[in-house]
């Protein structure tokens, strides 16, 4: 059945899933279906109904439901997945990783059960090997399991020009590929504000500073709320993947896509820039890297796979 | 100095406030300053560095600022105030009152401190009674000093009209007087879908449940959160208050207002039916009501009362 | 095949066929095909790629093109027809009527050949008998092929009440039923500000005025224009009434439509209030009227039925 | 006095004229008042009134006026010259020219007269003639007297770019400088798709044609056309540019400005990258450029200046 609204279930309410779901309710992209486990259902609930309640307000008719029930989200065009846990202290990083390796193949199964054709968009980290995770057990093509880093990483990238410039940062344009956060690769020379090469704007220690605080930016915010990580942004880089699909825009916005043969890597999930449309990633555009770009990426890969050997 | 960027000061960075902050930034409405207690700095500088990464995803340029500093606030175009406590297990109601008295009277200080022609939209419960607190502190025209509560009943109750129609949103007006919660006074003879009046699409008991359901609406969302009260709606209210004055829209839209002879009352603020622009509530709009409506209006207005002689 | 995209035609590309191809391209509701006669083809593709050239400061990525050849509309979600003559001095009306319901027949032909399932909205006056003709030729359910001309009585209903009040044109409700112009059914006791009933707010000579200058609004647009009619409200009507269906918003609003034993009339295109969403016209509201405004129903019935007998 | 709400003129009220007069309120810029001569002060009227019963199905609460009375205009924060010839058959430049001169002086007088303080956008053509007459004649500061051309030709690169690469025309940046067609200096090395440089996606060929036909971009729509020029993306530039006054954007945008120094050139407009805030043009950001750029650029400032030469 064809249906003309769009369905877009969001998995785990937390802060960045709800915020999610919040973003993309507001801008009418579709009805959202706001999915936790069933002990935390009523508080599910709870923020979708409230979030509803708010839609006469801000003008747009999307419909807001929570759920611990992945029925609900029959059909969904899109799924986004936020679940998982933060690394606690004590915890060790294999921990963290098998334990959302497992939250991410329950939540897929139930996922695909109901959807069986449908787009996910992965945030949980270390993302790179959740996005594999959620590709592996979905049995889904690559172009339609798709990891989020990129678009925030930029978007944090361009926050920062756009502040030391006093510019609009409607007109700054970052890229950065690879992994997140330490891993990220970013490349200078494509980045401009209106066109205008970046160092031509600043001087390098300036773009070093930014740099370095870009690939930071997660630990700046997580340092500063003493308690809990960004939610905001990530929600929002989250929802503008989700629109480009949904839409099929065909937009160029870094990704974490499962490289096959690009870049000169095989089955393995990196950040790099792609086309994402209505059959999700559409294409991965291959650039030429300098020397230092490609040594980084390899870094960057390494990095991605030695996550990726804690997977069971 | 004539500022062309609007300036916005949210006062408390909880859920609603940070919400509110977040709403109003990525409608672009002006620049953001999101303000708590000092204890919290650091936190609430982490809430506005996320929604400022937020921005070029979304495609706006407000800029989102956190601090505990009140001389960041100087020359606001709009305040609003969402600091205060909520009612605690075993906590008098009398002690939540004086409590978030003295909240609103230290905030209201340092807030005309550094803009004082400022106008200030209050969302703290008692709102009625704080609104008032806010008033005397601040020394500005009544005209200036607004609370909110008619927008998000009216909205919660648009909500569920169009839930039970399955129509859009965008058609259902509703329309409230009096008090917040139990003291609402719903007038359902001037609410409408398309213009259609309401009681010739849906029965008197279908409309009655609704009414009751938005009466409940701030204890329906506690209920399903445990723990915590509704933000997002409340968050999208003062954003649509703010929006009309900071944009002189005239909008006509229920408001807490201090009465000064309207409606037969006197030196008491009561929700009713404003004009809102760049000079704040420009009118106050009377309406000819019927005998149980007048009958609802005075409880309403006895509520507030009631709840007045408890402040110092 | 399912498609992402939106694709709507718009037949006629003159001022209002343009500007109505203009504000969906510029709302992003889906890709525009905009169509005229062959002998004009060349200022049609004109036109659409000079609105092309504007989505990128607009900041939307819908795709205009222009055309004579109506293979191009294949599989058009929504078809808009405003091609057709405006009466020319000397010209008798029977004439005009006769003239465009051949335009309406060679066009409707022509579209349903290439999206046979297909919603038409028509603007081309005498605009009921103009979509029963396009009715009758489409072979389309009668959900499916409605005429416009309720949406822009209203606006023009509303507007001059937000300037006699100064209020927000954003709290103006309106409501009309029955036929274009002079056959304009006004429900004043169904208007209001804010909800507020208009007889609240203004006096029974400003209101009667107000209808009256609604019912003369084509021609006051005329009038002041010399030489041509309104096209910027027609156009932003009617792109209102396609995002509802488009986006499936199930938006109450009036619509000229195939009356089946509704309000009393069988057989005959009328204004009335209607659900619009995904498959058109999904419900026909029918209210409770006055005598009074049954008997002005009846003369826009009649005046209607008029106009049918010279359709050939 | 302190107004809430921005002013807006727009003097010509033909295509041009009106389309922007009708995107810029569409937007919810401010209130908009369309001029011209007092000869078709009527038709004026007319299309601001059509514009004006539009907003409330577009859901702004712009106003729109029309008018032959420059007193209308008083305090506009932005004033925008559309007004002016389009060169005739049989017609000289020079005449064209100095014909448009006239306008511009005549027109400036009477908006300097209203609003001693604002800031003009100019699009007649020969655009930096036109802007510099009106900068002499106005007695304003050069950075308040500004011309447009870049973003308009920007725009028409980049929607090549985009039907080429079949890529979301929100990711491609293009680059302009100097003079509008002919004369326009394209850097390719500044033009990129979500960041990544255009050559890396495009062979010389391709490139080097859609630099042709951005040259030629007017021509081709005026060829199409047939009678007439393009007008929805010069008013959709020109608002991109009152956008960014008006709300102080600082974006960075190609503006034609009066060089004294920038790029060793004095007292000419040139179509150089700007900041455009709340003063005007904020900034000229001055490009280091190659020998060929520097050499098309003194072609460019050579034609503007044999131009100024034909000003009385």
């Amino acid at each position: 059945m064809l249906l003309t609204r769009k369905k877009i279930s969001v998995i785990g309410a937390g802060f960045t899933g709800a915020t999610t779901a919040f973003i993309a309710a507001s801008k009418e992209l579709g009805d959202v279906v706001l999915v936790d486990i069933p002990q935390v259902e009523k508080p599910t609930q709870g923020k979708a109904l409230d979030m509803l309640e708010a839609m006469p307000v801000l003008g747009t008719d999307s419909k807001v439901t929570g759920t611990s029930d992945y029925s609900d989200t029959k059909d969904s065009d899109i799924v986004i997945i936020t679940a998982g846990i933060a690394r606690k202290p004590g915890m060790s990083r294999d921990d963290l990783v098998q334990t959302n390796q497992k939250v991410m193949q329950s939540v897929t199964k139930e996922v695909v059960k109901h959807s069986p054709d449908t787009t996910i968009l992965v945030l949980t980290n270390p993302v790179d090997a959740m996005t594999y995770t959620v590709y592996k057990e979905s049995g889904l093509p690559k172009e339609k399991v798709i990891g989020q880093s990129g678009v925030l990483d930029t978007a944090r990238f361009c926050t920062f020009v756009a502040e030391e410039l006093n510019v609009s940062v409607k007109d700054v344009k970052g890229f950065v590929l690879g992994g997140h956060g330490d891993d990220m690769v970013p490349l200078i020379r494509y980045s401009s504000v209106g066109g205008v090469p970046l160092d031509k704007l600043l001087d390098d220690e300036t773009i070093s500073g930014i740099v370095e605080r870009t690939r930071k930016g997660g630990a700046e915010i997580v340092g500063l709320l003493g308690n809990g990580s960004a939610y905001y942004a990530p929600a929002a880089a989250l929802v503008q993947m989700a629109e480009a699909i949904l839409k099929d825009q065909k937009r160029l916005l870094p990704a974490i896509a499962l490289l096959d043969g690009e870049y000169g890597y095989n089955d393995v999930y990196l950040g790099v820039p792609t086309i994402l449309g209505e059959n999700g990633i559409e294409k991965i555009v291959e650039l030429d890297l300098t020397d230092s770009e490609k040594a980084e990426l390899q870094v960057s890969k390494e990095s991605v796979e030695k996550v990726m050997k804690v997977l069971k």
